[in-house]
């Protein structure tokens, strides 16, 4: 099969990747609509030594699920942590932490930026019928965007900035408006600051943003610039929610941290049911992020296109059929 | 008055420092017994550029409260922060992060190593009588141990792990220690060691610490060694509370917090009711920390005992008497 394939920071197109089989448990999916995310752009830079299939933003069919038939057919997308079941985190109920876990596309297993992936049917998630794929495709990263209300309580009297209005902070922000709280976003591209105000979310320049004055600062930037702004903006005793992951070391003044009594919380993936449902209900709509959609096969001009700064979405299309199988 | 003063990094003995005089809504206090701590030897390091009398760990006798003559002979702590009771942090009641505030001996308002201070009457706390100056003067930093127990939920199952045994770590083990959790300290010195042993405390050396195993760490060590030992115990979604003020900025993986969806809590100053509520059952017992007692007419020989590696408390004996004013 086509897929775009990962080794020693060079991305390239290969046609002869084997087609993945299932075990029992798990499915063969034909991916039908894939996303490209900031951190499949950092593995790419070297962030983390990944040698496979890249992407793990997907919306795809079930054609091939061993004792699970029932599956054939679905329109599904997957949670990207291949947990073990058995190691402490997984026994904790925590399996996204899983010690031994593969994750798709990114640690050791082949990804979605390629015509079929296999993941465990638990990972998998059915697509209600009125989400479209260009819709089901943010299911992931809006997912990550709601990890944040799993792990911090946000007041609607809550003063919460946002810094960065990229892919995953546009996301972030239609998230945070639910809750009714007094939302600010940090944008540095006018397209970015259209959508949001268009939403009503206001927002504001770099040096706009207040000093020790907001309850909660997510930082969704993507570097270590939008840490510092971060840690300009929170209040004492206020919270700070690290969304981005990139290379290198960060130099923190600490004990700031302990005098005005910061909590700094990170934050990865999160719970694709309510992502779902908020993509059901129309509360979240992801389509104006989408600034291009590419056959699989131009999957190397798709990548040049998301990494040119202020781009959001860029959507990659598979073209293989299910009766190649 | 006699006065340990610090200047341009030069800690000296003064004989001519005029004693303080009270305002409307404040106490003339005569320091009974003053404390050193690692805040302390910081600041003559330069850790924040105070210019003026040392010294935040006290107890001390009333003897000048304009209009509140009852509170004139009673023994006395006091919280460190004087609040203004008009900024934005006051008025949501959190008086300890006011906007405004001098700190006691830290910024802007002399300290308790000299014979009398001054500090608002709604700071102090009377000490019960059972409670000897000895273990009086601990009201603070216990108070500090304590505001990790205000700001993070520790459960009776959780592992707990404390990095540095020192003047704070060790009061920190005794009030974890009553919540019934799995506690561990990491120790570098045999005394200390022998203190936590006594009380049933395990503990470990550096090399000994589990990787990526504590639900809770915390960090009062002193310095960034052990920040990156306390991110190395912390298991995922783990709890990584920081004690420590120090000089500089540290490198830190915020990426590593981000995978692991780390909570990093800065933690300060903590509520003096508790503090004396422990010591009067008798729950937390300081006196074995006290290494060393001088006059603060050596109060410069103490400070030197004090940052000698292992030593854990030094106590300053003011001799100025009452009928002096």
């Amino acid at each position: 099969m086509q897929a775009l394939w990962l080794e020693d920071k060079q991305l390239s197109l290969k046609n002869d990747i084997p087609i993945p089989k299932p075990l029992v448990g798990e499915a063969l999916i034909k991916v039908r609509l894939a996303g490209i995310c900031a951190t499949d752009l950092e593995l790419v830079k070297g962030y983390y030594p990944f040698c496979g299939v890249l992407g793990h933003e997907f919306v795809g069919e079930v054609v091939q699920a061993p004792e699970r038939s029932e599956l054939i057919g679905k329109r599904v997308v997957g949670e990207i942590n291949i947990a073990c079941g058995q190691c402490q985190e997984c026994i904790q109920g925590i399996p996204t932490h899983c010690e031994n876990r593969p994750v798709l596309g990114i640690v050791k297993w082949n990804g979605a930026f390629a015509e079929y992936l296999v993941l465990p049917v638990k990972n998998l998630y059915t697509v209600p019928e009125m989400i479209p794929d260009e819709v089901a495709v943010f299911t992931e990263p809006l997912a990550a965007a709601l990890e944040i209300q799993e792990q911090v309580k946000i007041n609607p009297t809550d003063r919460v900035l946002i810094i960065g209005a990229g892919r995953l902070g546009q996301l972030i922000a239609q998230t945070l408006r639910l809750t009714g709280c007094d939302l600010m976003v940090v944008t540095q591209h006018e397209k970015q600051r259209v959508f949001l105000e268009k939403m009503h979310i206001p927002t504001i320049s770099t040096e706009q943003v207040p000093v020790k004055r907001m309850d909660i600062v997510v930082d969704a930037s993507g570097n270590n610039k939008g840490f510092s702004l971060a840690c300009k903006a929170v209040r004492p005793r206020g919270k700070l929610v690290l969304k981005s992951t990139y290379m290198g070391e960060t130099q923190v003044d600490l004990s700031r941290l302990v005098v005005d009594e910061v909590t700094l919380v990170g934050s990865r993936c999160g719970p694709f049911g309510p992502a779902l449902r908020l993509f059901e209900k129309g509360l979240v709509d992801p389509l104006p992020l989408i600034d291009a959609s590419y056959p699989l096969v131009n999957g190397l001009a798709a990548f040049d296109h998301a990494a040119r700064p202020g781009v959001l979405k860029v959507l990659l299309r598979p073209s293989g059929e299910v009766d190649r199988i």
